[in-house]
C-alpha cells in the first residue's frame, strides 16, 4: 500500500552574509514546495559558512535561542506558508549561555517540533573540523519528531558515522532520518584519499537505511568555503540502500524524492533487524 | 608502517556428502597456504548443503561436539600442516544436547582457541532460512580471537546485517571480521529484488569495515542447493570500506587478499569512532 512521502533537499553553498544565506534558503524551500516538496531539508548550519575551521569567539555571536531565535522565525513562517515540514540544524545558546549545534523539526504548520543537540562533536581542527571549541557534546539523546507527513529523525552531520544513533532513531519511530551536513574535501590531498572519503560518507549512510529498513536523507552543503570544498552528493537512500536521489558533486541542486513509507512496515517484516537484534548480550 | 596480513577465502559450493565437502575445503587450503595465505575462512556450516531450507531431525545428527568433533580435528590437522589459521562455522552440541551454529577459530598452531555462538537466528522458512529449527540463540556474546597473524572477530551470516555485534568485536579487539556465510537468491523472484539484496548485503557488511575502522571479510557459499543459488560474491573490504578482493557470483573462487593491519590505528585517529562513540545516552 503506496504512502508516498515527498521529500525535498537543498543542496548550498553559504556565503559570508547570513542574510543573504537565509534569503536564499527561503526562496528555495518556496520553489520546492510549490513542486511538491512535503518535508524539505537545508545543510547543517546553512545560513553561515562553515565557521569551525578555525577558532575565532566571534562566531559565537551567530548562536541564538532555539526555538525563539531569528533563524527558527523566518523557517516557522516559510514551513507555514508553503504547508512543508522543515529540518535543518541552527547554532544554539542555552540560557546560561551553553552552544550547541542543534537539529530543529517545524512542522507544516509552521510551530516548532522539537530540537536535537548534536551527540558527536569532531575535534579535528588539523583537518578543518574544529567543532569542540564552538559546541557542547548534546545532551538530550536521540530524538524523533511526529509531523504532519512522517515521524522523523534529525541527526547531523558526524553524528552518520555512528550506527547507534540511527539504531535509536529508528527504534523510536522515525521512517526517515534527516542528516543536515557539511563535510567536504581538503584542498590538499597528499593521501588521495578524498574521493575514497566520499565513497565511504555515502555508503556508511546508506547501510543505515538497510539496517533499519528505513530511509535516510543527506543534505550537504558545497562548494569551497575556506580551507574546504564541500563535496555536495546529498542524496536519498530507500530502505534497501539504493540511491533513489543524488545530487551533483560540485553546484548547488534541488531535489525532491518519493520515499513510499509503506515499504517499511513491508521490510520489517522480511528482514527484522529491529525486532531481532539483542542488545543485552555482549 | 606496514603489517600485512594474507587471508584466504574459500568460496565453496557443497554436495550431498559431507566426507567430500570436507575433502574439498582441507584440499583448497592447503592450495590457499601454498599460495602465502595466513587467515583461511571457509563458508558458515562449510561441510554441508544449508539444510535449514526445510525442517528435517535428520540433520540434527551432523552436530558434533567443540571442539572435539570429526570437523575441529580435521581442520586443526590442516591448520598445523599448512601453518594457518583456520575460521569457520560448525554445527554444534553441547553436553546438554542443545545445538548452535558455532563459528569457530584454529591457530596456525593446530591449537583450539575459541568459539562464538551465532546470536541472530532467522526464523524464516518461507524464504528458507528455516534456522531456529536447528540452532538455538548464541548464549556466549561477541567473542574475539588472538590468532598468531592477527586479532579476529568470528560472526555467522544473519549477524553481518547487525551493527552492533561488529561494533562489540571492534571494542573487544577485532583487527579484522569474518563472516562465514550461506546466502543467496530466491528461486522465484516475484519482486524483482535478488540482486537488490546481494548489493545491500554487501554495502551493510562494508559499512561495518568504515564504522569500526577495520577490515571485514565474507565468506559465502555458492551455486545451487535446493530452494536457494548461493550468490557467491564473498570479498574483503578496507577501513574505508573499499572491495581489496570479490569472488564472482555463480561460481567457486579461492580468493588471497592483503590486509595492512598498520592502517587501523591510524584510522582511528582520524576517525575516532570508537573513542567518540556515547552509548550511555540514548
Amino acid at each position: 500500500m503506496n504512502q508516498i512521502v515527498k521529500v525535498g533537499l537543498i543542496q548550498m553553498h553559504a556565503g559570508t552574509n547570513v542574510r543573504e544565506n537565509l534569503n536564499k534558503a527561503l526562496d528555495r524551500i518556496k520553489k520546492l514546495a510549490d513542486k511538491g516538496a512535503q518535508i524539505i531539508c537545508l545543510p547543517e548550519l546553512f545560513s553561515a559558512e562553515y565557521f569551525c575551521q578555525t577558532e575565532d569567539k566571534k562566531f559565537f555571536e551567530l548562536a541564538e535561542k532555539i526555538p525563539g531565535g531569528p533563524t527558527i522565525k523566518a523557517l516557522s513562517k516559510a514551513a507555514k506558508e508553503n504547508n512543508a515540514v522543515i529540518v535543518t540544524s541552527v547554532y544554539e545558546k542555552d540560557k546560561t549561555g551553553k552552544l550547541y549545534n542543534t537539529a530543529i523539526c517545524i512542522d507544516a504548520d509552521g510551530k516548532f517540533v522539537g530540537k536535537y543537540r548534536k551527540m558527536h562533536i569532531p575535534d579535528d581542527l588539523e583537518h578543518y573540523y574544529g567543532e569542540t571549541f564552538y559546541f557542547e557534546k548534546g545532551n538530550l539523546g536521540v530524538k524523533v519528531f511526529k509531523t504532519k507527513y512522517a515521524t522523523i529523525g534529525a541527526l547531523i552531520c558526524w553524528d552518520q558515522w555512528f550506527p547507534e544513533v540511527a539504531r535509536l532513531a529508528a527504534a523510536k519511530g522515525a521512517e526517515i532520518i534527516f542528516y543536515p551536513t557539511a563535510i567536504g574535501f581538503q584542498l590538499k590531498d597528499p593521501l588521495g584519499i578524498n574521493e575514497t572519503e566520499r565513497q565511504a560518507w555515502q555508503l556508511i549512510q546508506r547501510s543505515h537505511s538497510i539496517a533499519n529498513n528505513m530511509f535516510v536523507v543527506a543534505v550537504n552543503h558545497v562548494g569551497p568555503e575556506n580551507n574546504l570544498i564541500f563535496w555536495g552528493s546529498s542524496f536519498v537512500s530507500d530502505p534497501y540502500g539504493r540511491m533513489i536521489a543524488e545530487a551533483p558533486v560540485n553546484k548547488e541542486a534541488d531535489l525532491i524524492a518519493e520515499c513510499d513509507l509503506g515499504v517499511i512496515p513491508q521490510m520489517r517484516k522480511d528482514w527484522p533487524f529491529l525486532k531481532n537484534r539483542r542488545i543485552k548480550l555482549r
